[in-house]
């Protein structure tokens, strides 16, 4: 099974990839990679595998799972690389529950360079394992352009909701999803896809322009639940206490709240909104409630997910793509709690 | 005349070059081009052209120029990435005469993906102007290279030098070369060069090795020329006001007092080295006098020299390399005073 399976290719076989001849430093980057790639819930990584899996219809062959393994693993080191920056960007405190590593014994603004060398690995390791796969000049363009589009993201969040200065007149729902699509979408639901599909060379232009229509709705309405979970969720399920109201984020929910507000209803929003004040946050809390935004979410879902089945279906299944890749993925998303 | 028309292919060319759907933010993107990428004094971007010229031995034609000068913006961007990150972690106060962008009205730590920008803004271009070049994937291979080379290289001066602790035990010859090598050595001369060979397919495996060969002391001896001009230089014609003593660097003229001090010099050194103290800069000054590292120098830079004149002189041409391309560099560098 792929999804027990990925750690049999750990950070070790990125470290014997990486290691150099100069070697004082290499303990240094090997802590950088240890403490940054494994430990999250590899859900990227495991997508490229997975997405083997669905697209063969029969079991990987021990050399298909090793590349499709690494391929995974190289997605998780592009996100390593962005959350380690975003962290330094954000003044974040903690991440899976340790501190930020910017943040740890001896790192501190260092940390910037070793983002950089988390995503220069990428490279290294691309190279050494598939120099010769007949898409190596394409698996690097997607990198590329993923990472690209992951920047833009970035920057647009930056500039939109800057945590020390709230304007809710700079949120609108327009730039939301354009955060979203880019910050999040691209690189975590279609790059897996894309780079199995790549791999296993299924990757015409109209499989890969099949995947996009539907992965990037996908992962949009992923992000719209992660931030309904944010407000909505049991923080003894999802394992931590949302922020989002409090950080000033350009969320899903407080653009919807800025849709259908009243004159009187957005001086409170504008009052309390990106405060650190508890009782700031529940009004906010309370006016999401006025505005019932649960159930504006609930028929957002059904929607969604209804036009997501209905694309599905459509796929066209005679160039090699297969609908189970992203059944397997509605699957897991679909009312999770999580 | 390409060092003079390099000009002709400027940022604007790059933004029409970046220039995406979604225009809110393309503004910003725009500004942290403009402020970071020309402005310096564009050595390494004019040696793409300049080698062409030395390598064909007749004028370029415009096409040849257009692209030198396109490969010669991409070390300038590369340049530009690595500049606005160093400034960042080194907490540099300005630059090129100006407050480093990351101190700029509204950049903040957004600089921090600024600079991914710019490195991604490479691979863009890159892939606009040279998808179709036979070297594309050497092109991206190359600069990978070098983009690993230099982090590793910041990363040594990093962890070698902290500007927050002395400690002059963590210096050593081997070190400091190691620094110079992979930090500047490798993307200021040996980069351009090598994307002028790739882009003329004049890279074969001897040529490049020769060029590597030649090049890279090339750049030790520049690295050990602007640490001798950091002390000994004339602040009126090299523009700044040295500040490696005050900055705790690893220099050249640090580590050739350590291996040859006394016991009482090098307590002058652990007491007086990397402390932000104009009396106690003056005494590693007077000490550096007393070991006449100026002497010392100047011996250095006759050795190396020479052995480069003598590497240059056994070039083999034959493959189409010119040891004219060389010779522009050594003549350009040797005892220069700014």
């Amino acid at each position: 099974m792929p999804s027990s399976g990925l750690r049999r290719y750990t950070p070790r076989f990125l470290h014997d990839s990486l290691r150099r001849t100069w070697t004082d430093h290499s303990c240094y980057v090997q802590q950088a990679l240890n403490v940054n790639v494994p430990g999250g819930k590899l859900n990227r990584g495991l997508s490229c595998p997975d997405t083997g899996l669905a697209l063969l219809e029969k079991p990987l062959t021990e050399e298909q799972f090793k590349h499709l393994s690494i391929l995974g693993w190289l997605t998780e080191l592009l996100q390593a690389f962005f959350l380690v920056s975003d962290d330094i960007m954000d003044s974040s405190i903690t991440r899976r529950g340790q501190p930020c590593w910017y943040r740890q014994e001896g790192v501190g603004l260092i940390a910037i360079n070793d983002a950089f060398l988390l995503e220069s690995s990428i490279y290294v390791i691309l190279k050494k394992h598939f120099r010769s796969h007949p898409a190596y000049a394409d698996f690097i363009d997607l990198f590329h352009e993923t990472t690209w589009q992951t920047e833009l993201g970035q920057l647009c969040d930056l500039i939109t909701a800057p945590e020390d200065k709230v304007d809710l007149n700079n949120f609108s729902m327009e730039k939301y999803m354009f955060i979203v699509t880019y910050k999040t979408a691209y690189y975590s639901f279609y790059l897996p896809v894309a780079l199995a599909l790549l791999y296993l060379q299924r990757a015409t232009p109209s499989n890969l322009r099949q995947a996009h229509d539907i992965l990037i709705p996908l992962g949009q309405y992923f992000q719209v639940q992660d931030d309904y979970l944010d407000a909505y969720g049991d923080p003894e399920v999802i394992g931590k206490i949302g922020t989002d109201i409090k950080d000033n984020k350009c969320s899903w929910l407080v653009n919807q709240a800025l849709q259908r507000c009243n004159a009187e209803q957005r001086k409170v929003l504008d009052e309390a909104y990106g405060r650190k004040d508890d009782a700031l946050e529940a009004k906010v809390k309370a006016l999401y409630k006025e505005l019932d935004l649960e159930k504006v979410y609930q028929e957002y879902e059904e929607k969604i997910v209804g036009e997501l089945k209905e694309k599905i279906a459509a796929v066209d299944e005679s160039g090699g793509l297969k609908k189970e890749v992203f059944n397997a993925f509605l699957g897991k998303i679909y009312k999770r709690s999580k």
